[in-house]
């Protein structure tokens, strides 16, 4: 099976740091050619199911744009140029909820929109996490930290309470890991 | 706990019908305000997690633009307008794998981007699905439909082959589910 061909990109909008969007010219295997063909960049960002060491998980409830309601939430954000994902976890995770954790476990990388980019989805499992400082978060956003039983994470995720994909993604791949 | 509110949006970009982006400027609860907020207009799409009769699930391995690469699938596709999304995952069901099912759970809706927009994924669970015709799909990238075991799809989870990130999601929640 062959993969299309980007044969010319042109930039059509730039609203940097947080998207460009370009505009593809692709080669598909069998010579047909596909014209402008929307592709989205945006930044690369990580989310965290947190275990602390009596097995809650950390979660919070929080107002977000894009839904235009409160939601549950993991904690998560935008890896930093250059930044590793794992890193960029780890920072995350002390930034928003003050905790860390001695053990983490990868649950993948998935591009956002397989048509068109926008961005890649790094998820990590923590657990053993413990509260080592206070809260230190850049999120405009109104957030409370909960901490949440298994049970009540296995209810939320099946009534849909992460409203926001890569949200529920990472609370359902923590879930069947651990 | 208070949501941003939209106060004005401006078309920064059409290449409809796939892709709008808006410049949208947001009062925050605090009276701040935010300008040249990015805000992507897309259509919403729908996945469905779809379990035959003899309890295999349908898949597809096909390659994907935005993953450069071949990788498991479930089938999908974006909601036309004004079609109710089970409408539109029974209709695509049917188009990519010739089955059809009598039982039908929702596992769901999800903003692709709490920040920014992008669509709204619409999952299913449909059960008992059983073949009724030929496929008639009209996409455009090479598809293999591939009848898995409970087994291989908790193990293509866990290994992160569903590497588009809808993808990942419904087939997670559906082994969360049945």
């Amino acid at each position: 099976m062959e993969t299309w061909k980007t044969i010319a990109r042109e930039l059509k909008l730039d609203m940097s740091p947080f998207l460009r969007v370009e505009s593809h010219t692709i080669k598909l295997p069998d010579g047909q050619t596909l014209e402008g063909w929307p592709w989205l960049i945006s930044p690369d960002f990580v989310n965290i199911a947190a275990i602390t060491q009596d097995g809650k998980y950390l979660c919070f409830r929080q107002t977000k744009y894009g839904v235009q309601n409160t939601t549950l939430a993991p904690a998560g954000g935008y890896i930093e140029p250059d930044e590793d994902p794992l890193a960029a976890a780890k920072r995350e995770l002390l930034e928003e909820t003050g905790y860390e954790a001695p053990h983490w476990e990868n649950l993948g990388k998935y591009r956002v929109d397989g048509n068109r980019g926008n961005g890649t989805a790094h998820f990590f499992l923590a657990r053993d996490a413990h509260k080592v400082c206070e809260i230190d978060a850049d999120d405009l956003e109104e957030q409370i930290l909960l901490t949440l039983s298994r049970a009540e994470v296995e209810a939320a995720v099946a009534r849909g309470a992460f409203k926001v994909l890569p949200w529920q993604t990472v609370m359902a791949l923590a879930l069947l890991r651990w």
